[in-house]
């Protein structure tokens, strides 16, 4: 029986399984646990890896509110398919049900200043796709991450892409305060660089998926029904979990060579499944970067 | 208390909320029930609208297989978590004892000549996005699908979006027979005009992302435990369906005026949540073609 596309397909997504050789040890990157945040959901575990470089505030912020135990036991109250998946106290009556204002001490969290941009890093940190972005003058790898960057003011920022983990806010640029979303669904581009992204998901994206949906024609996707929204039944940063039992991740070098030729590779597939060559053409958010569990 | 950016996010994700005015009822387009395939799992139904002027030999296969009630029964063997959720017979050992080569009578679905894509439709069927595609020389929409196309060599074909619906194929193009993938993350445009897509997600794809996932790096992202495997409960055509149990589904028509009026509101939002207007530059896998149940 034939493989019916199976094998063929499964080319097709991981970067990885088109490189020629597996990565040499020194490639892969151990995440700092200070920046491994981990969320417990009622599926399984996210693990989210924070870049501190882009938004020191926010990371600050976020290590400061989990270790203050002040997610565990909120919720995902607002999930709308296809786009992301916001978690904290929730808005309005419902959250004062789900969490009382007071008992939030929400005073200790005053609004943070926006970090939608940074500085630009220079090469190598910055390893450039190699072809044209429709939303960003220039994109690139720094670390993991996707970045997209402007030569002419000369700032970066990170992109949203599935994965991407921003801080939630109000109107003004300077008003996030503890809200968190995930994006679960095609790239949400026109956020880039209007709210503050430092973290991307390493593993779990497949438990985020399973979380109740709102109705995003219904207050604005808030999920009304306080007994459906699904719970954050804990959230840690991995340097504060008992050594036996911390997770470990790995993240391929993005300024490696062997990153740089799974990239090619996935630009130039010669698997013979494909009838006709695809455009050298990679989308930024469809390039995986590499992660494993030592 | 504030919104925390939960009012105006929402305002990104839907097309239709964008709109000044509500699109009149000669905007929507009732779907054709022979075109509505109903797919049953145990988290919910998927509707599917196919697009025969795309791919009708693929079509009248699909109708012929239901009809037979080929997929009851069967399973979601292959689900890679951002990427798509392969349905059908499954491959090698788990395949003979998830439904037996005999049973399911393969010699009566001998492989398909691949359409992979058509001549291209003349203006107004085919309503253009409005700016650059990276992937193809022109993108837009046709009957509220999601539609690339050549004007050097006069063909057009379906995307490869979020929802879009497919056939899997062996290593030549033409060696389709029975098994279906649902494309559930990023948009892999790669797939593009070389695999036959002829149909879109109308609703339900938050339960497609409830279903079991594989892993990539296993055997090509197919799921060895049989008891592990999503079922597919049954799949029928809406027309198969007793009038009083049929469900309905209206597109907004891609070729109205309240459609072109709903893109352009999304390529420049006048929502105060914006502190950086986005650049005008529209993914096609983006923008969202309104569907209602009337």
């Amino acid at each position: 029986m034939s493989f019916r596309g199976i094998c063929a397909l499964s080319l097709l997504l991981s970067v990885a399984a088109q490189a020629a050789d597996a990565p040499p040890a020194n490639a892969w990157r151990t995440v700092d646990p200070d920046n491994l945040v981990l969320i417990d959901t009622r599926y399984g575990q996210v693990a989210v890896e924070l870049a501190p470089e882009f938004a020191p505030g926010h990371v600050e912020r976020l290590r400061a509110l989990i270790r203050a135990h002040f997610y565990d036991g909120l919720s995902f109250y607002r999930v709308i398919d296809g786009f992301v998946a916001q978690g904290g106290i929730g808005e309005g009556t419902a959250s004062t049900k789900d969490h009382p204002i007071e008992a939030a001490n929400l005073s200790k969290w005053p609004p943070l200043k926006a970090e939608f941009d940074r500085a630009s890093s220079p090469a190598p940190i910055f390893s450039p796709l190699g072809n044209a972005d429709p939303m960003a003058p220039d994109v690139g790898f720094e670390d993991g991450f996707a970045v997209a960057r402007d030569p002419a003011d000369k700032r970066e920022w990170l992109i949203h892409c599935p994965g991407t983990f921003a801080f939630a806010r109000d109107n003004g640029p300077d008003t996030a305060t503890t809200e968190f979303y995930i994006v679960i669904g095609q790239s949400p581009r026109r956020l880039d660089r209007d709210l503050t992204a430092f973290g991307r998901v390493l593993a779990g994206m497949q438990y985020l998926q399973k979380l109740e949906r709102g109705d995003p024609e219904v207050d604005s996707g808030v999920i009304a029904d306080l007994a459906k929204r699904d719970p954050i039944l804990r959230v840690r940063l991995a340097s504060d979990v008992p050594a036996g039992e911390r997770p470990s991740f790995q993240v391929l070098r993005t300024e490696s060579k062997s990153f740089a030729d799974m990239v090619e590779a996935r630009r130039h597939p010669t698997s013979p499944f494909y009838f006709r060559k695809p455009p050298p053409v990679l989308d930024i958010c469809g390039v995986l970067v590499p992660v494993k569990r030592p």
